[in-house]
């Protein structure tokens, strides 16, 4: 399918949402996206199952602060750039890329790279979400490398990182990446075609579209925004589970930046029953409930603004928001023990166990409405 | 010529002189350099006029703390891996390499790689001295592209920096050095056989062998090793001048590491005269006596101790230490206006203007005897 000028603003909004409060804000991509499309050509997405076993498929996101780095893609020989470093270093051409992570601005970057190369946009990505390091995907856990990673800055300084695990290379890549302004362009996690089918996370493109036109759907017909959502996943293929975890008012919330990581706490409060906690690490990473875990990583908890269901975004959290906690299960690719190393609470330095999201947690009264439709 | 065992402990002495006070000490290399030559084959080293025009020529080095690096080339795995990878990066064989710098343990590096790979090495250098940063070098100076900078580490994990400007390709590698283990083996400045004929400090490698050589017989004959040096120095081709500029003991020294650099300043003292001051960023930058400058970058000083001659570290300068400073010119890649905007005074940050050290200096009576012969 092509991406249309009217398809920018719901991608955009289902991306945010998958976000989980971080990625960074694709709004601020949308009209970077729109500009090209209007001086180009529709980005192409394709469904996985369309590759040749043996075609050469490239990953690409953006690093460092996305937001800022975003609107330099507008530059059509920077949209491009990374891919075709990559392109030049392995000795071939690609034929697809694919995001790192559906969650935030990172889905829009291949569609850009798309613009102006021609080359289509897998209908998958590597997360279901976003996560604040890039060694956390579907491929990385089943074992494809991601290197080499090629980052480029908009002055077209371009760092290559060939490391001997994914975290050195993770923490190379952000060593290099501060004098070049801290923030680039990125190519990484080559793979096949087959390694595609069967290591990504399918049919996320298609899922933040899909997401973000329920919401604007339910908006312009004054419906319910989180039941729009709920049967969207609902009706996902495979379908997701989805449940309205909690919603109440931000009454606490402390922010610190480690290691360039946007690091808090916080407090939702609904009047009545026990008060929520929650923690982040640039995205969601648990939420409980007084003692009782309401849904941890890797699921997905998103801040959806209680009136709209815009999505809230940890770095701009503040006193007062009026939030509805949503949650939804994560791939499977991430429930697997390797999955769960990678991803799961111990990654991220928490203390709390796994437990999926299905077998959790109390319900708020809009919950058990939603989730009995 | 071939350089044999004999010739390791002259060449790393030599080294160290031509090292400034920084370079890292070459004596650390001195046993892995005779492993290395004990299990393969002695390095050779080549006139760079014997090379052909269209020759391909790679500079090699250490970055960062090379004293550590140095040991782990030791592993043959790991004494051409830089050189490699950059073969492989470029897809064309090197013909030859080269010392980015002759001063310090970076005059070793190539002689390893040559003892692995068998491709012999350039008599020059790009600095005929050492330099704090990689960026101060005669080709860079004649617009010889440092890029792509490769570097590695003994894990080989391997960074390439392709920047588009010095400095800044210089601020890049560093950053990514810190998480590699703060030191790395590098392959730069790639150049032809005639670019390396017109922008290299020739005859370099010689001229180290020949000042560890005439060091060590004047010690052996008890002769007056300064004296040796000047000698040396007066018929090395082209002549280089030389220069006693002071003898005294360390009476004050101030060291601070400051963005991976060893800077600071002090004072020699030698009873009857004025003091001499002087400071370091690696490599000694400037010599003073009261008011009256004796010598300053790009123009080489040496602390050499007052009894041996053994060259002194600014890492380990001690007080109470008797040191006799000599001081060289500069190659003449250094002294044009493009050359010393890259390695005078200003480019340290120092207000000195510069002064050829054959238009400076008060002698001390030591100084005075050996100019006079």
């Amino acid at each position: 399918m092509d991406i249309t000028l009217a398809d920018i603003a719901p991608l955009s909004l289902g991306a945010a949402i998958l976000g989980t409060g971080g990625g960074g804000d694709p709004y601020i991509g949308h009209l970077a996206l729109r500009h090209l499309i209007e001086q180009t050509a529709p980005p192409t997405v394709i469904d996985v199952d369309s590759l040749a076993d043996d075609a050469f498929v490239i990953t690409v996101g953006m690093t460092g602060s996305p937001s800022v780095m975003l609107e330099k893609l507008v530059d059509r020989s920077f949209a491009d750039a990374a891919v075709r470093r990559f392109e030049r270093l392995v000795g071939r051409r690609a034929d697809a890329v694919l995001p790192v992570e559906i969650g935030g601005v990172n889905s829009l970057v291949p569609l850009m790279t798309s613009c102006v190369t021609g080359l289509p946009v897998l209908d998958a990505d590597g997360m279901g979400r976003a996560f604040p390091t890039l060694d956390r995907t579907s491929f990385g856990i089943a074992g494809v490398s991601p290197f080499p990673v090629v980052t480029i800055n908009e002055r077209h300084d371009t760092v290559i990182v060939e490391a001997t695990s994914h975290e050195r290379g993770e923490r190379i890549s952000r060593g290099a990446l501060v004098p070049m302004g801290a923030s680039g362009s990125c190519a990484l996690y080559p793979m096949t075609g087959r390694e595609a089918k069967e290591t990504t996370v399918r049919g996320t493109m298609s899922l933040a579209l899909a997401l973000g036109r329920a919401v604007e759907a339910a908006r312009a017909a004054k419906a319910d925004p989180f039941e729009a959502i709920l049967a969207t996943v609902a009706s996902a293929k495979p379908k997701i589970f989805g449940r309205v975890l909690f919603e109440g008012k931000i009454t606490d919330i402390t922010r610190e930046t480690i290691g360039g990581y946007n690091i808090g706490t916080g407090i939702l409060s609904s009047g009545g029953e026990d008060d929520a906690t929650f923690g982040f690490q640039n995205e969601l990473l648990y939420l409980k409930q007084g003692s009782e875990l309401l849904a941890i990583v890797p699921d997905l908890i998103c801040f959806l603004d209680s009136e709209t269901a815009q999505p809230a975004m940890c770095e701009t959290l503040r006193y007062g928001q009026r939030i509805t906690a949503m949650g939804f299960a994560a791939t499977s690719h991430f429930r697997t023990a390797a999955g769960l190393a990678a991803t799961g609470p111990a990654s991220f330095g928490l203390r709390e166990s796994y437990v999926e999201i299905e077998r959790l947690g109390r319900q708020t009264p809009a919950a058990a409405t939603a989730s009995a439709r």
